[in-house]
């Protein structure tokens, strides 16, 4: 049994509470049950110097926790004076996959950067930053074309992630904290919303898995996603 | 007129919420108008070095800004690699005002850490801070007595904080940000419960002012710290 | 067609030459086609301060580039004064994927940092450091043992990696630069010599993958590895 | 008694040396007792990038202690690599105290920039640096005068500081370092030569302070600041 | 006797390997004995912004160590975050050793970029680094002349390098590391191809050393260096 | 003729003032004409961790320079956030230097920092500094003396330092920064009070140079150091 008294296949509470920074374009407020994150999107009329005059635009991603998001305090990056290995693994894979559903010529020769910061962490902080980073890239979007900024469709599909693991020897959906520590795999996945992968990482925390417990977390994760991305439709709808 | 239509003594709506961080030994969102401020309070078993052994505790204070709290995206400091000189003025002043009220004795050989992160600036985000900072202090405080770990009274008074300028040749308190980028004078001001002064910076932002100008504003501000002072004192009632 | 006109489940040309730095307890050059990456492993007595006292040990992995190891100078890391994303990223993918085989409290309280500094790269610098790193990792073993210095088994398996992607449409085995530039997909397997998986990382460089094509791709790492783990054995033979 | 024998209102020995490096456009070695300070002006024909092409110049400051111009020697910021808080502060103070009584428009498109440098400490040196800085500013805006840079009046008017505080329950003027280390509250003023306010900033050292107090010190200020501003009219005439 | 029971006017065995880099424009691997740097030469099509538009080129150096080149494993300067002082040392020597010989406004407005980076370290890197660099730089050279890029002569002369040290007493050519850690007096030649001197740098390891026994060290070198120079002449050949 | 119209062995006015600050042990504003160096020597009770427990002592330098110590102001090494290549070299060049005189057993374990600031430079920095760094250090020895803490001689000899160079064909002592400029070779010598040396370091700046020029400059810098060496043991008589 689920720590959390959870069923093998059964998401948190998934909550996404739109506009909840007055300045930014788009921004959301993502909860997986006690896992919850701010995410803004900022459009800015610049470019990455070596993206300019190519007719595209680029979309890039930071991620942040609060130092008493977690159980024990964690030192400030700002005043350590440099990002983790953890936190620039993390950011790297957001903008990644935001990129992938992003049509980046009908954006122009603009960058939206997106901002997760952790408020409270419980497991599963990047795929939470994920699923609420494309609501506020879509809010984002729709303040383009309220002001006909954009002509063609800049989001091109859905993204969500989610991350599942062998727990006690059972594959189970949407990791918490309590399990994540204890799980023998943990994969994460980054799928669309016709159910494609952007990005799957397994990563065998003890002993090395099989490719038929890859396939049992696969099965979860795309389970999971699409709740995900009705959601997601849900709260911009 | 204010941009605001407030009177000149009249504070932006403030709430203060407790209890906002599971982790946290005392955590509260504080709002003064559209500044909001989460602030957690870290008990740890450590101390700097150059305080070991002496008997006594520590309380210091870390301040940040998310990146998109501003009306224009503000560069990240911990992708940056340093704290900006504000920032770091900024957290060396709630630190000094919480210790002022703190009986360091009392709270014997262990560190209270302060997180101020703002979550949305407009305006006030320090004086902000130090008030809601009061609340996420008492609380850890409180969790301390319910575990026996403290005798004496560690809280000596309540501290809170309030900004005041000349705007429009009018001394006004609790200056949004409005207001701020236009005042010819802005004066912070720390006080006590009890009305004494912690900390005053009367900074000209274009002409010198004079001492009956700066005795308005002290005028002003204890006024509003009073009112907030109330309001502390209702939220951990 | 491929670049190079290999076949799609053909690895470039392998070696693996042991002893080629006369300090180091473990050392290998390794060459997959053009990438030749020089691996050393070092013996320290000497652990993280987290794990003192846990009659563990430890190995880590760091990972550099020479600056012309690349078609264009890439500026030195050390002059930069910071590690980039990517090197981080690649250097905590090493050090996971040697844990995993490793019995650490057979090693005993010591610590084996492997460094994996890349000399030539033309695309799988990650995958070459890492069947690199086992090779050196087995002779500094081996000098351990030399020493009666561990009793039981260290290492517990081998561990090879390589990458896979899908160019032009078809699944091909040990991407090289050229194909690299041009992926569609690109998956990066890490496996012991049992073919378990210790970590899979796939990621959509354009467009979203199918599950079947993740297997297609899982299929030639499984033969390309298999074949990588037999020229380990051959060469610390 | 302050360990001086001055009385309460009596500034240190101060001296306004000009003209001590022969390259800059202006200089001054100011000694307030056993505090020295080297200041220099810097004339350059170059901006921040944020105020290019708007017809205004500017004035920034900063700020250093030599390792040993204090008791026990202090790390050197330079070898450190950062600046601390404390600098950091103190030399935003200086350089907005001087922008006050510029006039950046008069000044044309052109950067000053004063460097305060702490030969030996004894308490005040940021007072010290804001009045000696003056007289290498005025120096500098003469230097430009005698080449016809400018023509209307750069220097609106004089400014000087000088801290103040409560020792041994008596208000007294020009803290020592011996006095500032036991003083229950520590305020600096910065005012112009008419006797205006640029910036006062008061702390609690230990306790509370009350507005009674404050104006104790903002009096005594008045009367030194008055003798400074002569003594700068007389280094400069 | 030497460690190395060489005679006190014989080099280590040296071999200078060209071509070890495909992607460079020149490189030697250079090898004196136990110590093993690989060189490459980069040309770029820019400049250091203060030598733009003067009709002249550069040439710079960059010099670094793989963590174990050493007996002991060096903590790697990326990971550390910055350069050491040796290493600045290093590669400031090296620079300007070979842009003696350099004709920059032959070589037009272009930058040579000299990498030295040491797989293996017995002493004498710095003099092995210049030696192997100049084979580089006029294999990068070579590389222009035969794209017609350069017309006039850019290589004035050989420059090569090494280092002498009174070791028990007596003056010996070529230290290795085991001289290095005894010898009483260490000097360092940088010499033409025709015998003149580029640099000469002689440092007191212990006891002050007289003019004759640094004259009896520079006829080592003189002698040394014309046989590297024999050996550079062979190896562009 | 030299544009100071100096003789080609004369040395500038050559002022050693002991005792500039009041906290150092030790300390000696040394001028070389218009080059000044305020030099402090502290004494400590602690020593680099890896030479703890070995019953020597240790001499180290830094070495800094204020901004607008040169013509055109140079950036702030505080500021900058790292010290230059340049500062690197020439505060290891004083510590070594220093430490060839001193008796490390005689010390005991402590260290003593020489920290030389550059206040007015033109040219001949570091000669200046280890001449007058030599007067510091003889201070603060006697301060030690007078105290008890030093039985045997703790300084062995005097060092002093000069530069010479070949200006328009000619060699000459002790280069200002006009002669500096202009000089095809530049050449430091470091030497103790019987005319030995302890650290030489020669330089082509344009064109190589013959052993029977290094001869000369090394003549002239024995009759420089001589005197400098006379002005030492006056200024500590």
């Amino acid at each position: 049994m689920r720590p959390s008294r959870r069923a093998p296949d059964e998401l948190r509470p998934v909550t996404l509470e739109r506009g909840v920074v007055k300045y930014a374009e788009g921004s959301c407020l993502v909860k997986f049950g006690d896992t919850h994150v701010l995410v803004t999107a900022t459009l800015e009329d610049r470019l990455p110097p070596w993206l300019k005059g190519q007719g595209r635009g680029w979309v890039t991603a930071e991620y942040g926790m609060l130092p008493r998001a977690t159980s024990e305090r964690t030192r400030r990056e700002a005043s350590a004076g440099k990002q983790s290995g953890r936190t620039v693994e993390i950011q790297r894979l957001i903008g990644r996959s935001l990129r992938t559903i992003i049509n980046l010529e009908a954006l122009g020769e603009r960058q939206i950067t997106v901002d997760c910061d952790v408020l409270q962490a419980d497991g599963g902080t990047r795929t939470a930053s994920i699923t609420g980073a494309w609501v506020a890239l879509a809010d984002c979007v729709n303040w383009m074309k309220a002001r006909n900024m954009v002509k063609a469709n800049v989001l091109r599909d859905n993204v969500a992630a989610i991350s599942c693991g062998i727990y006690n020897g059972t594959p189970v959906l949407d990791l918490d904290y309590a399990e994540d520590s204890e799980a023998q795999t943990d994969a994460n996945f980054v799928m669309t919303g016709d159910g494609r992968i952007i990005e799957v990482q397994g990563t065998a925390e003890r002993e090395p898995f099989t490719q038929d417990e890859l396939l049992a977390l696969m099965a979860l994760a795309q389970k999971g996603i699409a709740r995900l991305v009705d959601l997601q439709k849900l709260a911009v709808a």
